[in-house]
């Protein structure tokens, strides 16, 4: 292994108690009916408590996506074929994509890395071209990533998420793009839930009854090949994908310089589950966002003690869930800043 | 009655059904799998049908708080003094209240309407005053407004929603606030629905069983000394409060002028049931914001056909459930502009 990981691991601290403590104490002192705006109330006081100060500032946002590509995409599971990923990355540098749309209506920079899509991609200004492999190996025929990959790709994570966080940013979210990636991310969450294959593998993009009984197959005939490991690093190596090993290392990333960060659906959230099997302190900067359509998403949020703040039906990945959360989160800091009853004289 | 609303009841149409149909159908070439923006894509289409475009603009947002007092107060129903709605509003000028906060985070004006709060407001610059009476009778005495009145408050909120179309506001939203005012919109909920004064009488700012079983009692009086008319406007005068009036013209005039309106809570939708049985076409320019706590709001939506964007346990009023979803609408507007996969090369 590599030494940054022990490292970064050793620097993630919980979020301050206190300060979560103070904020809620603050709630009661302003000018509202106590506990009237209802979730907003903690989801500030857990910003807060990252923050370090009881009037928390959500003013600068990024959201990245990683993008990569899969080996297992060849045993069928995806309703689009492979070069998509790299067709996509095109379209986020173009500005096309819904999750342009949604970064741009929220105010929110966008960055989009390669960390393994299958294909020689242009340089480009917006482009952070950190390629760890030309995609990964299929999880069908042996590990998806050797020892050195894996640890390459959390590395790019958590380069960007401090990177961005020396830019002071102050709300991050990851996204990713990558074809055939509700697979692995499927087999992650029966690994690291303990739910089986059939419990937690949806239809991603849009298969047909076929074909989500041929990804319950492959989970299910991944997990029993790469069974026998419990770290959770190896784990990711043998069944994950590079872009969520990269967002394992941005979730990571993110604690270590005390960032909150906004999950998306269920990718991103595998990669969350990964995290906390690491360092379970970096929970405290995880943000749900959305409730994702595929039906392992529930059971990842609930691994993670976290409620999702809406659902609206979302199963489209690239981040968008996470960054239609940005302006409840905004709103959720913003308020710890009104005034009290004292100042207000009433 | 005035001549100024058979004039806009007539003015009220539908939106363009053609165009929805139309944005449906663009959303199916969108750069993204089908359907795979969930609730957003229809949300879009509604927003492209009420701007007569597919590809709808929400740049210009703002929230109109119309405060006013309720005589109803005095029956001990709030947990809160009478006194607190002229103190709300002179927080809501100083910047310090929730909403201030809240419209901050999601760049929306804000504006506060005086329609009848009991007592006399200092001139203020953000401060609209078009005070109609100083505050409403005790609706277990006596109707709540004349004619005259509720109709001058109607058309208060029906200048207002003109004004603020006319100067390219794109999105509005209403707030209120008036210490009582759960009281009326219960009454009025109960009316316009059907539902029982047991069924949609809830706590409101926070009061305890007996004063929740002391509100229960004053809405079953006031529904039973006021029946016996099957007119929404005479329903509204007797039964309401000159801020839902003043509502219930803002809503009118936000469908008179095509304007897509985000209802709050219970008493802004309490306002609405009276809007869409005044216009039916109303209630294509309505949009759901969260669920509410108090217990009638889900029946007022149902009766409506709308859904909630999300519940986040608010119970606040002033606008700030509608402002929470402003960042949601705009990015299902925003959406709507996004690369068709023959625009992407895909």
């Amino acid at each position: 292994m590599t030494d940054f990981l022990p490292q970064v691991l050793a620097q993630i601290k919980g979020a301050d108690e206190n300060v979560y403590k103070q904020a809620l104490e603050r709630h009661a002192t302003l000018t509202k009916p106590p506990g009237s705006l209802g979730q907003l109330e903690p989801l500030g006081a857990r910003l807060a408590a990252i923050q370090g100060t009881i009037k928390p500032n959500l003013a600068k946002k990024a959201v990245v996506i990683f993008a990569a590509d899969h080996g297992v995409a060849a045993a069928g599971v995806s309703a689009y074929p492979k070069g998509v990923t790299a067709a996509m990355v095109h379209n986020f540098l173009a500005g096309g994509a819904a999750v342009n749309a949604l970064a741009g209506a929220a105010g929110a920079e966008l960055l989009i890395v390669d960390v393994g899509v299958d294909a020689e991609l242009r340089p480009h200004p917006k482009l952070w071209s950190r390629k760890v492999a030309y995609g990964t190996q299929n999880i069908l025929d042996g590990r998806a990533m050797t020892r050195a990959e894996v640890e390459a790709a959390c590395g790019v994570g958590l380069e960007i998420a401090r990177t961005l966080a020396t830019q002071g940013v102050t709300l991050l979210a990851g996204g990713e793009m990558g074809i055939g990636n509700t697979t692995p991310a499927a087999a992650l969450t029966a690994a690291f839930t303990g739910r089986s294959a059939g419990n937690v593998t949806g239809r991603g993009t849009g298969v047909d009854d076929e074909g989500l009984a041929r990804k319950v197959s492959v989970v299910e005939q991944a997990l029993a090949k790469h069974q026998g490991t419990a770290d959770p690093l190896e784990i990711l190596a043998r069944l994950g994908g590079l872009e969520v090993a990269a967002l394992t290392g941005f979730y990571l990333g993110a604690a270590a310089t005390k960032t909150p960060v906004v999950l998306d659906g269920f990718i991103t959230t595998a990669a969350a589950l990964v995290a906390v099997a690491l360092a379970p302190a970096a929970k405290d900067y995880l943000f749900a966002s959305h409730l994702s359509q595929e039906p392992g998403h529930r059971a990842q949020l609930t691994h993670l003690g976290l409620e999702p703040l809406f659902d609206l039906g979302l199963r489209l990945g690239e981040g968008t869930g996470a960054v239609l959360a940005f302006g409840i989160l905004e709103a959720a800091a913003a308020v710890l800043s009104m005034a009290t009853f004292a100042e207000a004289g009433l």
